[in-house]
C-alpha cells in the first residue's frame, strides 16, 4: 500500500529532514548533504532548492516548494497532496486524480517543482456569460453561480476546461467536416459532465472530448483510505467537501499516418473542518503514432517544451520522463506511444502560477496536434498499414483497460458514467497472435522507439 | 484482502463450529441450527451433509466433503484449498488457479460438493507412448518420465489435457478446413506449454487451444501471501514444490450466428515438508453467443448438465450459478455470455472421483460446441449483425482484461508467455459510443438475457 509521507526540509541546501514518517525516506534523507538522490532509478542527483519540502507516496519521492504551495482560505500550509483513492470522482478525467497514487510506487518518479522563474502570462478572463457562448454546451455549473464566484479557482478552472473543450472540438470539426455529438450528464451526488463525441467521421474514427465537474462530500471509505496513506484530514462531522474537475480527450484518426492524441487537465479541491482548502493540478498531453515521424515527434515535443519552459526549465524534462513511465504497457515492454508530458499533484509554487502553467498546457493542445493532422490529411495508405494501426489500437486498449488508473478507478466506482470513461477506446482494434514486424520495416522501427523511449527535442 | 478460513463442522446437522479464524464466519455459524444460510445473497439455506466441513475465502463460504478430500501421499487431511496468489503459474490456463481467491469474496458462492453418488466411469488409460501419437505435439513432460509414473495424478491429468487439446483442435480443423499453428514453449523455471492457434480461418476468426504444465518451487512471496490468507504451509527450507497444469481455449468464429466458446480445465499439486500433497481441480466451459438461440443454449447447458449429473446432482446447478457470477462484466451490468459451468478448489469426494468428473467435463467440450458450429455454418448474415458481433467482442475484451483473474495474474507475472495469455482476445473488436440496441430487436433480446441470466435446462 502506498503511504503519503510528509517531510519538511530546511530552507538551505544543507537540508535536513525535520519530520518524516517513513524509514525509506529517512534513509534517503540521511544521506542528503547538498544533494539527494531521489530514487534508485534516478541517476542524476537533484539539489534541493531553498523553500522546498519533501513529499512521497510509496517508494517515490518528490519535492514541492514550501512557498505558498497549497496555502488557501484557511491559511494552513498544505501538508501534502492527497491520495484520494475511493473518492467520488466519476469519469476518467476526474478519476485521473487518483492515477498518481500507485504511480509513485512504480515509477520512482522524482519531480522537481520549484517556483516558476519565467514571467507569468496573465489570462484574459473577461465576462463569464460572454465566454460561455463559445462553449459546446453551457458549463456544468450554473452561469449565475460562476459569475458570483468568478475569482475562485474552481470557477476559473471550469472556464478553462470548457474553453479547452470548445477550442479542440472546433479545430477537429473544421478539419473533419463532421459534428460532435454533445451529451450533458448529471451526477446524482453533485455535478456532472459534458461529453463530446464524433464517431466514424471523415478524418476521425473516434474523437472524444469530455469535461466533468463533480463535487460533494468524501465518503467514509475515502477518508479511511486517506488515513491509511498517512494523511489525516479533519472533516466536519466526518464529512470532507470536495470538488474535482477536468477535461480529457482521446482522438483516434482513420488514417494510420495521423497519430492518436490524448490529453487530460484536472484540478482538485478539498476542504477541511477549519476551512483550509487542499488543492492540486494534474494533467498531460501525449502522442501515439502508428509510424515514426521524427518531424511530427519533434514538433509535438517542442511545442510542449516551449509551453513548459515559460514556467520552469525542469518541467519539460521531468514531466517528459514521467509520461514515458506512466504510459508503459508493462507486459509488452512497450510504451503506449512516444509520450509527451505527464504530471500530478502540482501545488506549487503558488496556485496562481500552477494554474498559469496548466493554462499554457491546455492552450497548447491545438498547436501540438492540429498541424500534424493537417500534414497527413491526404496521405495514402495500404491495407498493411491499416492492419498495423489496428494492432497498435489493440495495445492502446490493453494499456487503458489494464493499467490506466483513471479508467480502472472509474470502472470500479459504482454510478460512474461508463460511456464517458470508455470513450477513450478506439472504434476498432485487432489482436494478432505472435505479431512481430519483420526486421527493417517501418513497423519494426516504430516498435523499437516504443521499446526504447527517445528524446525528441 | 481475502483470508482463507478453516472451520471444521460437526458431522451432525446440529453443526457447531469447532475452529474458525474469522468473525464473519463465526457470526454465520452461530446462527446455524439444522440449516446455515451461507451468504447474504444466498436465499436458499443449505443443509449440512454429514461428513462435510466449512471452507471460506473472504466473505464467501462453501463446504466440501470431509471424506477423503485432499488426502494424499502424506496422509494428512487437507485443511483447505490454497489461494496461490503470486505463484509461478505462467499462462492464463495455469493462472486460472488463482481465479477463485477473490471470486469468493465477490460472489458469495455456496458450492456443495458431497461424495459422488453416481457410478464412476473408469478411464481407458492405455499405453502412454501410443496415446501421445494422437497429440498436437509431444507432451510437455518427457514421455519416458510419464511412463515411469503412469499411475500418478499429474501424469494422468497431463495426458487428459493433451488429449482434450488434440480432440478439440481436430474437431475444429475438420469443420474449418484450416490447420492449427502449433507452438511449443519452455519455462525457464520448469515446464512449458503447447499453444495451438488458428487465425483468420474459413470458419474461425481466431481459435486458440493452450496446454501448460509448469512446476518448480513456490517463491517466498507466494508463501507469504498464503500465510496472509490464513494458510500455513511448511516447506523444506522454505521451499514448496508445486506442479500446475491445464488446458484452456477460446474460439471466436467469423459468422455472428456461431457463438464464441471458452473452456479451461486445470489441476494443482503442492508438496509440504512432510510429503503431504495438497491438490485440487478447477475448470469450466461457457458459451458467448451474439444472438440468442434457445435451442443452442439448451443443447449446450443440457450437455453440460448430463456430464455433471453423472457425478452429483448439485454440480450442474451450483457450477452454473458460479459461472454466471464469475463471467460478469460489472461496469456493464452484463454477463459475458450465457454461461455454462465454472468451479474451482474441487478436492472431493476423492481425487479419483474429482478426476473422473473433470474428465467427463473435458470430454464434453466437443459435443457441447461442435453441433452448434455445424448448425450455423452456412447461416447468412448482414453487416449490422457483423457489427453487433464486433461490439460484443469489445465486451469480451473488457471482461478478459479488466476482470479475468487468470489474465490479470498472468500479465502481472514476470516471464509469463503473454501471447498465450492474450490469445483469448478476438482478432477484431469494436467500441461504439453509447451503443444501445433498439427495443424489440434481436440485439436487445441478447442484451436482456445478458442482463438477467436465465435457466436453460
Amino acid at each position: 500500500m502506498a503511504t503519503i509521507v510528509f517531510c519538511s526540509v530546511n530552507k538551505t541546501a544543507q537540508s535536513t529532514v525535520r519530520r518524516c514518517s517513513m524509514s525509506h525516506l529517512k534513509r534517503l534523507a540521511s544521506s542528503a548533504a547538498s544533494h539527494l538522490t531521489l530514487s534508485p532509478s534516478s541517476s542524476k542527483p537533484l539539489t534541493l532548492l531553498p523553500g522546498s519540502r519533501w513529499l512521497s507516496r510509496g517508494c517515490g519521492v518528490r519535492f514541492v516548494s514550501q512557498g505558498t504551495a497549497g496555502r488557501a482560505a484557511g491559511g494552513r500550509t498544505r501538508k501534502g497532496a492527497l491520495a484520494l483513492s475511493g473518492a467520488a470522482a466519476l469519469t476518467a478525467a476526474v478519476a485521473g486524480f487518483l492515477a498518481n497514487a500507485d504511480h509513485f510506487q512504480r515509477a520512482d518518479m522524482a519531480t522537481k517543482v520549484p517556483r516558476a522563474a519565467a514571467e507569468k502570462e496573465r489570462e484574459q478572463e473577461g465576462d463569464i456569460s460572454q465566454r460561455c457562448r463559445g462553449f459546446m454546451s453551457p458549463p456544468v455549473t450554473d452561469i449565475g453561480v460562476l459569475q458570483g464566484r468568478s475569482g475562485e479557482m474552481r470557477t476559473r478552472m471550469e472556464m478553462l476546461i470548457m474553453e479547452t473543450q470548445a477550442d479542440f472540438c472546433n479545430a477537429l470539426q473544421e478539419v473533419d467536416g463532421g459534428t460532435f455529438k454533445v451529451d450533458r450528464w448529471q451526477r446524482n451526488e453533485g455535478g456532472g459532465g459534458i461529453s463530446c463525441v464524433m464517431q466514424d467521421g471523415k478524418v476521425f474514427e473516434k474523437a472524444g472530448v469530455n469535461v466533468s465537474v463533480v463535487f460533494g462530500n468524501l465518503t467514509e471509505e475515502a477518508a479511511r483510505q486517506m488515513r491509511s496513506r498517512g494523511k489525516v484530514l479533519k472533516g466536519k462531522d466526518g464529512k470532507l467537501p470536495f470538488c474535482a474537475m477536468g477535461v480529457s480527450s482521446v482522438i483516434h484518426p482513420k488514417n494510420p499516418h495521423i497519430p492518436t492524441v490524448h490529453f487530460n487537465y484536472r484540478y482538485f479541491e478539498i476542504e477541511e473542518e477549519d476551512g483550509t482548502k487542499q488543492w492540486w493540478f494534474g494533467g498531460g498531453t501525449d502522442l501515439t503514432p502508428i509510424y515514426v515521424s521524427k518531424e511530427d515527434a519533434s514538433h509535438f515535443h517542442n511545442t510542449l517544451k516551449e509551453a513548459c519552459d515559460k514556467h520552469h526549465p525542469q518541467y519539460y524534462p521531468d514531466f517528459k520522463k514521467w509520461c514515458d513511465r506512466y504510459f508503459y504497457i508493462r507486459h509488452r515492454g512497450e510504451t503506449r506511444g512516444i509520450g509527451g508530458i505527464f504530471f500530478d499533484d502540482l501545488d506549487s509554487p503558488s496556485q496562481e502560477e500552477a494554474f498559469d502553467f496548466v493554462k499554457s498546457c491546455a492552450r497548447t493542445v491545438v498547436p501540438c496536434y492540429l498541424p500534424i493532422v493537417r500534414k497527413h490529411l491526404n496521405d495514402s495508405f495500404t491495407d498493411e498499414e491499416k492492419a498495423w494501426q489496428q494492432v497498435r489500437r489493440g495495445r492502446y486498449v490493453e494499456f487503458n483497460l489494464v493499467y490506466d488508473r483513471g479508467v480502472k478507478f472509474g470502472l470500479a466506482t459504482p454510478g460512474s458514467r461508463i460511456e464517458s470513461i470508455l470513450m477513450s477506446l478506439p472504434l476498432t482494434a485487432r489482436w494478432e497472435y505472435m505479431h512481430e514486424p519483420a526486421k527493417g520495416t517501418l513497423e519494426a522501427e516504430m516498435l523499437e522507439v516504443l521499446r526504447n523511449p527517445k528524446e525528441w527535442v
